[in-house]
């Protein structure tokens, strides 16, 4: 299994850019070359005073619990945005946020196919014309466009990597900000439910799997500077981020060794998620399906 | 009343510190002279990678939608932390998080006496020993120590501005982040109830005024730079952040004319908030009481 995760290992210096992905993903892969052409041209957070070019929001929905991401390239013109996990009961929050904030929503983005709330994919692009929906291929779900380990969805100069992570479903992705002087620093990692604060997803439903999960965080997201930023989908307790330093030393399952861990997760005993029926048909079509046969 | 609020105004310099304040809170002015002796020598998330000094941690209380903050200077020996609005539920999370992360925590402040929730100061006080409880001197409350507007509250090299925003009630204040070149850039406002994302406080009991709220958010913290980080007290729609700007721009009450502004608070009719007659007499000595009484 190792060999597998060694084999979406994303490289440091993002020197080799697949070609493929220019078929499958114009519009991810085209903003990359304008990102190279400016890199060193931007700073973020710096003392002297300029403002960071990154415009952030962590927004949530209460009754799952859930996170939504709000980010934005504020320094180019069309400050293009995208949110990652939106819930379809905060589209309407979420959308008059960005445009208050005066953002051009590119895409909405899912970490996995959620079991718990009905990802608000579907909704914001009936509302948002344009706007495309995102998902990993590996979670068999439909969405306009599909990632892979390795690629990078561009938002004007800045990007996310994209990490696969499964374990909790099999195709959950970890998206993480970029490796380079003019991304955010410290980075930010965006585990779905990976990783959670002090916790992790359930792995009994959905092709979960606690040996893989165990190998996901620790070879992709523990291998992240320590200072990254962990930003989950979920979190019941009121914490609202974490960071890779910690959970390597506090996590109290992923700290464990591996069977211990297995062990854990093997007996959490958890009830039958009360949403996973309506959910996952949905998610599994990034909500579109709902709203095209209310449209009918 | 608007000289009033000119009297509070506070340097931009920080020339002058009043000397009496250095009878009164010896803790806290003390720390002055070394953060001046200490200014130009530090730097805040810059692009060369290197660390931010601030620790910064927004926590939640999901009963009471209310927010705890978590501030340390991490680069000083001590990391000497303070928490702004502690939950007196929320208590042991937060402890816990503060001995994670290796802080020694030096104040628990509140922004107000709250109505909807009993302030975790009190606990906290019994639970670590040194830790210094901090209210304004203006609501009347009890605690270790006073602020008035001008005041600095230092942790490490670290401070945070006390300025008065009554309104909501008569002792409210807002916490402000230090203007400095070693000090976090954007500035961060704990506004408590005074302002809130969208929103504002109710003004109709604990001396409430909306004239005086009014005159408040615009003279005390509208008068901040527009990228200023606005953290409220309180919210309840998800979000977790906003910016001065934003709130010039988008806040459905307060950017109406002040007569405007005071009808809409005239015709809230909200009811009775069911914690009132528990939380004010605990929150009025700083949650002691309770802790006293338990502990005879």
């Amino acid at each position: 299994m190792l060999s597998k995760f060694r084999f979406f290992q994303i490289s440091a210096t993002f020197s080799s850019p697949a070609p493929r992905k220019k078929v499958h993903f114009p519009q991810i892969v085209a903003v990359t070359a304008k990102f190279r052409s400016q890199m060193g041209a931007a700073s973020y957070g710096t003392s002297s005073g300029s403002v960071s070019k990154l415009i952030f929001r962590q927004l949530f929905e209460k009754e799952s619990s859930t996170y939504t991401y709000l980010l934005a390239d504020a320094s180019h013109p069309d400050k293009p945005a995208l949110l990652v996990d939106p819930v379809d009961k905060t589209v309407d929050r979420d959308l008059s946020l960005v445009k208050e904030l005066g953002l051009k929503l590119i895409y909405a983005i899912n970490t996995h196919v959620h079991a718990d709330h009905v990802t608000g994919t579907g909704l914001i692009k009936s509302k948002v014309p344009g706007v495309k929906s995102i998902i990993s291929k590996a979670s068999n779900a439909k969405a306009d466009l599909f990632v892979e380990p390795g690629d990078k969805i561009c938002f004007g100069d800045l990007f996310l990597e994209v990490r696969a992570t499964p374990g909790h479903t099999q195709g959950c992705v970890t998206y993480v900000t970029g490796d380079g002087p003019n991304q955010p620093q410290p980075r930010m990692a965006f585990t779905g439910d990976a990783l959670l604060i002090r916790g992790c997803g359930r792995t009994d439903f959905q092709g979960g799997s606690s040996e893989q999960l165990y190998k996901s965080v620790h070879s992709q997201i523990f291998s992240l500077p320590k200072d990254t930023l962990v930003y989950p989908a979920h979190d019941y307790k009121g914490f609202t981020v974490s960071t890779v330093g910690e959970e390597m030393q506090y996590n109290p399952r992923l700290t464990k060794d591996e069977e211990t861990f297995k062990n854990i997760m093997a007996n959490l005993n958890l009830s039958y998620p009360k949403m996973i029926d309506v959910a996952v048909p949905a998610n599994m079509v990034c909500g579109l399906q709902d709203v095209e046969s209310k449209a009918a």
